[in-house]
């Protein structure tokens, strides 16, 4: 894993989406092709040998990611997005987020029991999304959940930690205070 | 290019986002492993010889097959998104839709003079957004650009033409009012 090449390209934005936010923006790693090789290259690494068949990512920055990863992977690709956004039948969760509240979907048949899942999103804040994004997958009964984020922002408070028993990996630990 | 998989899977949706409109949902397309990897497949295998270095996936269906043809081409992920969405500077473009009118962003430094750009949506309709998201690549003076589409719907006035000197690709071809 080249943590570095990653670290000398991703781009920090102060003062967004708010006054003393530090955001880590993750479109300058996508539009290289170095970069996003690396981390779809790590992120398969690390999930390979686990029988992932269905690679959920959250809108919209966690599509990028997840579709490669599941297009290499040979799995398949599962949007959870923003209410009212999916055209067919949807399951709803509730989730308090850093900057407010809100509803994520899923299409009722997007799971199988089957499936072995990986969770994705660009990065990991309180757990908000991703822990509502984890209870929303697990609402299917799949086989098993892991969670992957690009980003994992280790010194802001963990408020909705992803549940215990799931694996949570990342590629980079920054902190946002630094 | 093996069309009735796709076609046997996708799903089409009467009446949304209203009345009268039969929606193509490739949700049901990304979340099979097969069939994802056939989308993705065919569109490398019609570019693969363009030296594409960045492809432009439009927000946010069109970030799926996007990324994973970029990973795969070994070139960049470039996104275009609505307004107010995206974290650094951007240049924007104003359009008509089918369905209203919107405004398209991409970050100013998302593409460089010497790229070969591919814009990829799902589907193009009235061609309002991907001609808009044409126009915003060409500010930039890119080397070249294409552009792709899972579907395109045949028997809807393309009031919003693609320019004619863009060669325009999609893996299906479908009436909205078959």
């Amino acid at each position: 894993m080249n943590k570095d090449l990653l670290l000398q390209h991703l781009r920090t934005v102060p003062d967004y989406p708010m006054k003393g936010i530090m955001f880590f923006d993750v479109t300058t790693l996508f539009k290289r092709g170095d970069c996003l090789k690396e981390i779809v290259d790590d992120i398969c690494e690390i999930y390979k040998d686990k029988g992932i068949t269905k690679v959920v990512g959250i809108e919209s920055r966690g599509f990028v990611a997840a579709a490669a990863v599941a297009a290499r992977l040979g799995a398949g690709f599962v949007p959870v997005r923003k209410p009212g956004k999916l055209p067919a039948a949807t399951i709803a969760e509730a989730y308090v987020k850093e900057y407010g509240k809100d509803t994520i979907e899923m299409h009722t048949d997007s799971i199988d029991p089957g499936d072995v899942v990986l969770v994705h999103d660009d990065i990991l804040a309180t757990g908000g999304t991703a822990s509502a994004a984890v209870r929303l997958v697990r609402k299917f009964s799949p086989k098993s959940v892991y969670a992957n984020f690009i980003i994992d922002i280790t010194d802001i408070p963990r408020s909705c930690p992803i549940p215990s028993d799931v694996e949570v990996t990342s590629l980079l630990q920054l902190g946002e205070k630094e």
